[in-house]
């Protein structure tokens, strides 16, 4: 119980969930907007509960209820239910989110995506007829959630494959340390706890206890040349540093064109200091926990970028930016992020205070909007971001839950669109330090691919769509626990035999799985070179849904959904579209440089395909080219790896911004030669077959073995 | 009226002025001293009243006021009158404080200056007999409000010679401008205010917005290799730069080690530029408001540092910053600098949002105090400061009416003791550039000697006291209105030619007037070289006061305050005390380094004696050493003058940091040849008279006359 915001007078449990203030029913049922609450400007439509408040043991009035332009939506069963209150023509895909249940997203709410699937157990919704949903799911009760507008009291039951699970990540804590044994020899860390006995002052030595503090310093190998002091710290120092009789422990950060002591502490028992490695995906983000003083990985976790609700690719996200503000973006990272770091200190039994070194890794597009910085400019044609290097911050100026002034380094990147993860993942790669020609690419939500060594290095990007990390195809989905990641078909049954992330039973297909299943259908010549199917075959495997043909992939009675998993023409269309935008990418930054694939000497892959990543497949459906198979390697998630080596070298963070200084962006957009290249590979492998000698070969082989 | 703070139902109108809270008669009346204020932990004491809450019409109630253990003071004339309750037992120093009222102080409360002089009208105070009033004073009602308790209601009047006076500063407004022409000919701020059309970005040249500014930057020759960036600038930046189609104003300040921007403006208008040089003198504040564009001088101002209230000498601000804390000095020093800064701008017609760039020039002390910074151990040997130099702050941070990101330069100064108005001083004489060997004194309230050329600098502080400015001498005061400042003695008739400041009725007499004095009483045979008074001459002009010896300067009849202006024979000794302190500095100084009187080529003399300065008479009293005249050059305030220069110059801001780096600080107080040479200067004009040949020269011929 509380007192009415506009009427002090009243008691009442009523309360606003937006603004946090009690109501009485007068207000509630008032139709004058000033009276709704007293933060009216802003809240002329906010409905009231007091269900929320956890307040009250017995059920607000019925009469009090009735009058208020809301309804009540619940999520979930009785055991896990999560309800709120909207009014008239809320989406449930909004409801869900004022709700805090997450729902996924891809197209930020568009009706495009059809990822947003819920079931409605009780209640009706206004939702408009939608091809996205199949016959069976409307039939079943399924709706789309931004498509559906909330007109009564309504319950809803999340489908397994809309709601988000705990992302896998491959190399974690002692294998991680283990992996990357060896890639850092001492530590540097940005902001340095030194341990210092100063001097005591005599007549002889009168020095002010500044410029002891500086010769201390400069004994302990600190450059004080360029050193900035707060007037804070110099506010207090007189007495600290005598506090223990000259002995403390000096904080100094140590910047790109300056240091600062950030603080200086009586006593020289410097605690622990930890590092965090943070890789800032579009999709998922990854952070390592990590003891500054051995380099070792103390703990790791990783999650879903909470921005997905916002959309799935960096386009969206910047439209929902516009329209939301940045700031909540940012604070949507900013929450994943500090929930991963929160459960990685605790695995660790280690405190946010003790982390004072941090290193963010992440595409320009994220990097701004975690920093809040606007990022608008960036999708419109010139492309502008408004920085690609960015200072050494401190976390509480950026909200990171760490100790308030600890370091901050933000992978710079070269372009709009090559980040900071690129750069980080050409740190692992070390494609910059190396005489061989090597052609990198990330494939994550976007396609970035840099070609180059130790001379030149150019860069662009490709918008190679979500595909390969799942978006936009029927069962697509992340590598986490339950994706398809590897598939064969045998050709004369054509039953498949498939693998999934942690043995469980297949709710989906990621990244890697797509690959070999394209490969395995073109190669069982199910699927023809320019993506049909042959639908004149008859087979259980082979069906239509809609009118279009598809291949299922695991019927309803394996899959713990009770569904057919099937891969559509339109999703076989997708991934040509995708691995097409890769491969025209090789070929046009190839040409640009005045070079062809004969001359790569090294081939590397990193990216969000999955844990495995069948080369051999690859080559065969188009997305890599056809060159010899020991030049390959897949590295997996390389922008972490580059954050971690940031964090404890100082090399390393000059190498991130040398690498941004001499590589040259390649802008495809205002490219015609892309747009031509991108048609000749919309083909399976591609129109010139003269480039895949190989498949040729073994195509033959087999028409002549058949 | 309000609600009593205690008992929020009864209504009162007594208020405790301390915090500002309402109370109710209970609470007055009651001993519990948790009923007497709310924030009763830190006033258990605090005396209630009404009146200056000024918000009543009819007076307390006599019973409740009975009550009080409190008492009425009130200082001055009804006209006038300020009126604060006090307990039993606090002393009318305390309670003047208290009241806002300002009473000269100069021992802070130590009862040892005489100054704090009261004459009490009706009551009566608990005050102990002191010999620092004369019994005529004693009779009129004369107490020292630091030794008296309130005991009762009291009224008291403040004697003219406790008030304060205005400042008269020497070259102020054009006449300074005129002063300083040609010291500085191209300005150079700290902070500039950089107008710049970008290119708008194509496909072809798509660098981030940032790195388009830095361009724009380097293009305006500004540094950018070392360019801070703040996080805000960069949040902001992508919609500022736009706003008017690429034309934009960057605020830049250059600090010693990084540059950094401090903000980003649209469009190309560039305000009006101010800057603010600040002399911080422990006795006076004085402040010139610059136009940055052309270096002309806009307005002066100059005041009593408020600190004086808490002593007039850096130990008595120390010891009373170590009990008060040092933000009380802090805000003391804060509120007369801005006050007069407003008075500048106002007389301009400016804001202080224009004012972007300050010097401010000070003695170590004065910097600590006004920064904040601990300044104990600058007066506990060996004597250290916190720092000796200063990074450059904004003025928000230090809480100067000024533009919050105003860059300040605090003049950097190489000791304890010598500090950066001494450095302010030599960048006006040039000392550190030229070939001459010069001799450099400032007398203010120490005594600061430099000695050196261009390539080589000594430095000691000298304790001269603050005889001098008007401390410690009965009559003595600051070069103020009604201050005599030349004074002649007919030595047959022994009567004196007097001058003041300003040709006012004179009030007492100041430093140049103390010198002219001495030599003149000298001649005249009035006093001997040991400072006796010849007691067996009788003349109506020489007299005794307690017993004491004295001349009378000035008859009763003759001065505004209907009473004698004398000079006594401690005043004479507090006088020889300080002319020996510096002239053994002299001696000292140049035996250290080896060197004698003879090749010091020129002698540069400043500081508070007042606009003039008779070098004769100061070398016949042994002030100044026995050179030829021509050597000498006395200039006044050139604290002020340079940090004018350093405001308008980086070549002057490098300078004094060099200046800095190339003195080496001799400490006096451990050295055992200071003693010597002082306890031989305590003669006029010295035991040694070979040193003064001048001096015996002009004797022997006055004898010969006679």
């Amino acid at each position: 119980m509380g007192t009415c915001t506009n009427h002090p007078e009243r008691e009442t449990s009523y309360i606003c969930m937006k603004h946090n203030v009690y109501l009485c029913e007068e207000c509630l049922q008032c139709r004058d907007p000033k009276l709704y609450c007293k933060f009216r400007e802003s809240c002329p439509i906010w409905f009231m509960s007091r269900k929320k408040a956890g307040l009250d043991a017995e059920p607000a009035s019925e009469a009090a209820v009735e009058t208020l332009p809301a309804h009540t939506v619940t999520f979930g069963s009785d055991g896990q239910a999560q309800t709120v209150s909207v009014s008239t023509g809320t989406t449930l895909l909004e409801a869900a989110r004022q709700a805090g249940v997450h729902i996924n997203a891809s197209c930020n709410g568009k009706g495009a995506c059809g990822k947003c699937k819920l079931i409605v157990t009780s209640g009706e919704a206004d939702a408009p007829d939608t091809p996205l949903l199949t016959e069976a799911e409307k039939h079943k009760g399924y709706v789309l959630a931004c498509q559906s507008n909330v007109t009564g009291d309504i319950r809803v039951r999340i489908p397994e494959d809309a709601r988000q699970r705990k992302l896998k990540v491959a190399g974690m804590g002692q294998e991680a340390t283990n992996r990357l044994k060896g890639l850092v020899t001492e530590p540097e860390p940005m902001l340095r706890e030194i341990p210092l006995i100063l001097d005591p002052p005599t007549l002889a030595d009168a020095v002010s206890d500044l410029d002891r503090l500086k010769r201390g310093l400069k004994k302990a190998n600190c450059d004080i040349d360029r050193l900035n002091v707060s007037l804070d710290v110099m506010r207090q120092l007189a007495a600290t540093v005598r506090e223990e009789s000259w002995k403390i422990t000096v904080s100094v950060v140590q910047r790109k064109c300056s240091n600062e002591i950030l603080a200086v502490r009586p006593g020289n028992n410097a605690p622990r200091s930890l590092g965090l490695a943070v890789d800032i995906g579009t999709t998922s983000i990854v952070v390592y926990l990590v003891d500054m003083a051995k380099g070792t990985i103390l703990a790791a976790a990783s999650g879903h970028n909470r921005q997905a609700a916002c959309g799935d690719d960096v386009i969206n996200r910047m439209v929902c930016a516009e329209k939301s503000g940045v700031k909540k973006l940012s604070r949507l990272a900013l929450v994943t992020i500090n929930n991963l770091v929160a459960e990685a200190l605790d695995s660790a039994g280690a405190s946010g205070d003790q982390v004072k070194n941090v290193v963010l890794s992440g595409n320009t597009t994220m990097a701004h909007l975690l920093l809040e910085i606007e990022p608008r400019y960036i999708r419109r044609e010139p492309y502008i971001p408004t920085a690609t290097e960015f200072p050494i911050f401190k976390a509480g100026d950026i909200g990171l839950a760490a100790n308030p002034m600890a370091a901050v380094f933000v992978m710079p990147g070269p372009a709009s669109y090559v980040g900071g993860d690129i750069v980080a993942g050409l740190l692992y790669t070390g494609l910059h330090r190396e005489s061989p020609l090597t052609l990198f690419i990330d494939v994550g939500t976007n396609g970035e691919i840099v070609l180059g060594n130790q001379d030149w290095m150019m860069t662009a990007a490709c918008s190679a769509g979500p595909a390969f990390e799942g978006g936009g195809i029927r069962w697509g989905m992340r590598a986490e626990d339950g994706a398809i990641e590897k598939v064969t078909i045998d050709p004369a049954t054509l039953e498949p035999d498939i693998t999934t992330v942690g043995g469980q039973p297949p709710r989906g297909i990621c990244g890697s799985g797509m690959i070999d299943l394209m490969a395995e259908l073109l190669d069982a010549g199910i699927i023809d070179r320019s993506g049909h199917f042959h639908t004149e075959r008859e087979h259980p495997r082979i069906t239509a849904i809609n009118d279009e043909p598809a291949y299922v992939l695991a019927f309803a009675d394996q899959t713990p959904m009770a569904e057919d998993i099937i891969f559509t023409e339109s999703d076989v269309k997708n991934l040509i579209y995708s691995k097409g935008a890769v491969y025209s990418g090789f070929t046009t930054l190839l040409n640009e440089a005045g070079l062809d694939f004969s001359m790569v000497e090294r081939m590397v892959i990193t990216g969000g395909f999955g844990q495995y990543l069948n080369i051999e497949k690859a080559i065969y459906i188009g997305l890599l080219p056809d060159m010899e198979r020991s030049r390959f390697a897949y590295l997996g998630n390389s922008s972490i790896v580059g954050a971690y080596m940031a964090l404890l070298s100082d090399r390393y963070r000059k190498e991130a911004q040398a690498i941004c200084n001499n590589m040259t962006y390649i802008d495809f957009s205002s490219n015609p030669r892309y747009m031509d290249e991108f048609t000749s590979a919309l083909f399976l492998p591609h129109t010139n077959l003269d480039m895949f000698p190989s498949v040729v070969d073994r195509d033959n082989t087999r028409a002549v073995a058949n």
